[in-house]
């Protein structure tokens, strides 16, 4: 079976051959590795000698087992050796990935003089009589800390906050380069929600904004309300509202593609965690107004007593006509399924009981709820966070924008209003003539994107 | 009188001057700044028409006030009018003067799935399992945390955290320029010592090194004895240390040059506050054995019931002979005068009173305790922190060293003994033939200092 579909650049192996000096061996090891279902994306021959060649050869495997087998092929070819073997995902890794550099020019005294001592001291003087002037003239004016506890970071939930470093290091990188922000990690060594809302208190003189990341539901929702409530930056938590902007997007076109209205659709979201909390919230404030919330126990209903608070307050607001029951039956005649949830909790055929036309995003990372290419089987519109699969739901769409509008107009906050604008801007990125059932939403390499969510931002 | 000695970047201004389109102008507008004692660096012809000229003229003033009467006397030329000026020290901080990069490529799917998710999921995984290899595959590895409060910044004081960000700021751009360390200024909304030691305590996990940066004394001690205890990586309050350390290493020079031994040698420091008392620790660790502090009520006694606790503990050791009575009285018959106190408490005069080949480090910023030219003319040897006389005292000598030493070693603590050996590193930077009585101390651009330091720190 090829497996050539599915192999990923995460799993991306250098192996260092030592070869017989015969050309012709490179060919044979190339033909190896694809026949072992591996994809070759470099050859390199490092030296050649009459003893020996060394070659590097740069292959992406499925997973950490066939990045073995990939290894065991290439060194079963008659005359190879494999000395070595590195991990790209990890070399790339290795001494971080953000850097901070100067802006200035420091080659001489008279350098030194402007930007440090004694220069910066009338900066730093006309600062403090004029505090207001802080965002113009310092880093004030571009940075956002994305702060987390690692108590919830991607899939492997509560993995701390030195282990979690590397996310938010990728997240610095992606807020420079889609944004050109100046973002700076924050990994804190607590999972207390009062250390860690003074803690942000204590360090927000020097940012413009807060991306909280990766702290785990319910104590992101208390988190993020007392830190709006006591900063005069604006706190955006990416998990929950960067998702909601992204899926109301392309929830907003999908439902062009086949013809509804959110105000008279019936939406299932599967998930009352953070970002199935924030999903409802926007979608209930862009005019829905038949949501219906499940979790593992079912859809969650205004008459359950036992409901947590967070799970309470949601079913105070959602859930019209009083559904009971499994997935399944809160599927049944609806018109859209947001799932951010678990892996395989939706049978495809739960899909065919839904309305005509339906609408499926299948968002659980990194493994949806439901087969995308099952669930095009009976769904009109199918969407996922899969980059294997047309219509990714990436937060890369959301939170560089977002942050950059945030920024360019010094905002104390983020309201719903702009998360609704941001929205409705993402979701015309795509032109009308563009709009289809496998293009719902743009790719986040769409140089317009982050320029229009920006705008959208500021506009209010 | 000709003032052009003083003239100083810092106070470096662009005028945009409109102009008759006679092209004499431009000489007559440069004299006229020259004649009012300015420096020009800088005239460009920005446009020629029949109309007028448009000429930018860049030139170096005194102060504030100085600038002023640039203006006017530009301004004063016939056929010239001052547009605008802008003042090159904030232009330079519009915006602010650090920024993050990223240093692995984000251009593509592929790259996002190593730098990003997936394939970042790994390596946070790898970390999870193995939290050791945080340093190495993470920026923790050559990241600082700058951290200040406002409290004591440069010649300003108690300017708050906002006010304090160009300076920290600066300090990370110097990081970078001199010791390539990616650091971060953290800038805290408090001034209580419990909240200052959380929040760093708490924030830690991203970093490989805490800089503390003007936090008055008594409260630095406290902090870092304390951060001291609870982090495993080292805490490094450079306005104690650094200074301590580049004193010691000026010292060990200057004593060379006049034929002395630190051990035999009386020394008076003035100041017993942040860098007084390291400087006091660092010259008693490296065998000085006379050592007496004076602050603004005299010479520290052992006897003096009165003394605040810090205070106390510095005249625990110092002052053996018993010394009183004020600055005067203790210099006399001294070797050595290190001032880091404030500005004019030094008569010259007094310095004919010390022993024969005095050595006089006057310190204060910006002015220090003495003139250093009227110093001069009863010192051996004489030391400031300004640029524009011989023996520039400057914690950049320091500090970027230090901290790559400590980054390179994985070091968990900063040790006394690291200390003297980067003090004794940095004197040897000037070589034996080098050395006399101007040149004691490497200038700041001196490419072989961030490297002594750094390996006399990792030496142990």
């Amino acid at each position: 079976m090829s497996r050539a579909a599915a192999t990923t650049s995460s799993y991306s192996i250098t192996m260092r051959l030592h070869t017989a000096p015969d050309h012709g061996v490179v060919g044979a090891v190339a033909t190896a590795i694809a026949e072992a279902g591996g994809i070759v994306t470099a050859i390199d021959v490092a030296e050649s000698s009459h003893e020996r060649l060394v070659v590097d050869v740069t292959c992406s495997a499925v997973d950490a087992d066939h990045a073995e087998e990939l290894q065991t092929a290439a060194g079963a070819v008659p005359g190879v050796t494999v000395h070595k073997t590195s991990d790209r995902v990890f070399l790339l890794h290795i001494g971080g990935k953000i850097e901070v550099s100067s802006k200035v020019a420091l080659r001489n005294r008279d350098d030194l003089s402007m930007a440090y001592t004694p220069g910066v001291g009338r900066v730093s003087k006309a600062l403090a009589e004029h505090p207001e002037d802080v965002r113009r003239l310092t880093v004030k004016g571009n940075s956002v800390a994305v702060v987390t506890d690692g108590s919830a970071v991607l899939g492997l939930g509560n993995i701390g906050p030195g282990a979690a470093l590397p996310v938010m290091e990728g997240k610095a990188a992606l807020f420079k380069r889609f944004a050109d922000i100046d973002a700076w990690p924050i990994c804190l060594d607590t999972q207390d929600a009062d250390e860690i809302v003074r803690a942000v208190e204590l360090i927000a003189p020097g940012f413009g904004g807060i991306n909280l990341e990766d702290i785990a539901a319910p104590r992101c929702f208390e988190i993020e309300q007392r830190l709006r409530a006591s900063l005069d930056i604006p706190v955006f938590h990416d998990d929950q509202h960067g998702t909601a902007i992204v899926v109301l997007a392309a929830l907003t076109n999908a439902l062009r593609v086949v013809g509804k209205e959110l105000d008279s659709s019936r939406v299932v979201v599967a998930g009352a965690g953070a970002a199935g909390t924030a999903i409802v919230t926007l979608l209930l404030a862009a005019g829905a107004a038949d949501v219906v919330v499940c979790d593992k126990d079912g859809a969650l209903s205004r008459d359950d007593a036992s409901l947590p608070p967070a799970q309470a307050r949601l079913a105070e607001v959602t859930n019209p006509r009083n559904v009971t029951g499994d997935l399944h039956a809160a599927l049944t005649g609806a018109d859209v399924f947001v799932g951010v949830s678990a892996p395989n909790i939706l049978d495809p055929e739960w899909i065919a009981d839904m309305a005509e036309g339906a609408v499926v995003f299948a968002l659980a990372n990194p493994d949806p709820e439901v087969d995308p290419g099952e669930a095009a089987k009976h769904a009109a519109v199918v969407a996922s966070g899969r980059s294997d699969y047309p219509n990714q739901i990436n937060n890369v769409l959301a939170f560089p924008g977002v942050f950059r509008g945030l920024l360019d107009a010094r905002a104390r906050d983020v309201t719903v209003e702009m998360m609704l604008r941001a929205a409705h801007a993402l979701a015309h990125v795509v032109a009308d003539h563009e709009l289809n059932p496998s293009f719902i939403i743009p790719s986040v390499f769409h140089p317009d994107v982050p320029g229009a969510v920006a705008a959208a931002i500021r506009e209010g």
